[in-house]
């Protein structure tokens, strides 16, 4: 089955974690591929490494994505992470496979979405999961099931900004 | 902050566990509480037992709430759930608290909607975060940041049930 978490809301990322949590709790073999690792502070990245039984495999810089000035090694770690998650998936080691901000990397243009399709079409019997905003209609459609989380109200728009612990 | 997880979709108590897992990762101290465990094999709660630095409450009973034909039990473990939720928030032994369920307890009556407000109004530093869909309105007016998870596409729809590791 293939999941996708998307939308302009928060959650989606934090869903993912959430699976896996419950994943490892049922004795599943888990393995976290993220696209485009945007921070070197994430709290939870950390945690799950004290867990057993999950793999995370991290993919792009520390330094925050520009879409409209993107460098080579944005495509670069792109296409790798893409060939990890290939490997990965093919590999028939992980029950629970979670690729995490594919999707933003597929609106950004560093991977064509016909690669994010042909990642949908491997035969595999673990369970995808995909997050990211912007999530390509083609892979929407492709997919089992679908979750877009909205933003219906944020602190941010009084002002706020991120907050350590909570957005990262 | 007040954070909101509602709507149909998927991911609501499962963002809140990676808020959690995050939070961990950033040494805060975490209390969950469920107002409606509907079921003893949660495995990302015995997940979650295995990390320090989180509380965790449990009320309702093993059986699935029938809305309809609500029974004195489901009432006595939604005010315990709203007490521990109580004593909890004022202790300011936790830097994060993630009501399970919450909103659900209030639609289905088991609480008034009065009483979630109230513990909305209580002085803490603590982050809380409620969970559940049916949200009420004057709670989503009262909280910070509100989601919805919104279901797009469901293989429930097609027929396949729930399945363990996934959806619980």
């Amino acid at each position: 089955m293939i999941q996708i978490f998307t939308g302009n809301g928060k959650g989606k990322t934090t869903a993912a974690l959430g699976l896996i949590i419950r994943a490892l709790g049922h004795g599943w073999r888990v393995c976290l591929i993220q696209f485009m690792k945007k921070d070197f502070r994430y709290g939870e990245i950390e945690q799950l490494k004290k867990l057993s039984g999950i793999d995370i495999f991290q993919f792009g810089t520390d330094q925050l994505i520009d879409p409209d000035h993107l460098s080579e090694i944005d495509y670069t770690e792109a296409e790798k992470a893409w060939e990890k998650a290939r490997d990965v998936i093919l590999s028939d080691n992980y029950d629970l496979i979670v690729l995490d901000e594919i999707n933003v990397a597929v609106a950004w243009n560093l991977l064509p979405v016909s690669r994010q399709l042909e990642l949908m079409a491997l035969d595999t019997s673990a369970e995808l999961v995909m997050t990211g905003r912007y999530a390509h209609t083609e892979v929407l459609e492709k997919a089992d099931l679908v979750t877009e989380m909205k933003e219906i109200k944020h602190y941010f728009q009084k002002g706020i900004s991120a907050r350590e612990g909570i957005e990262f």
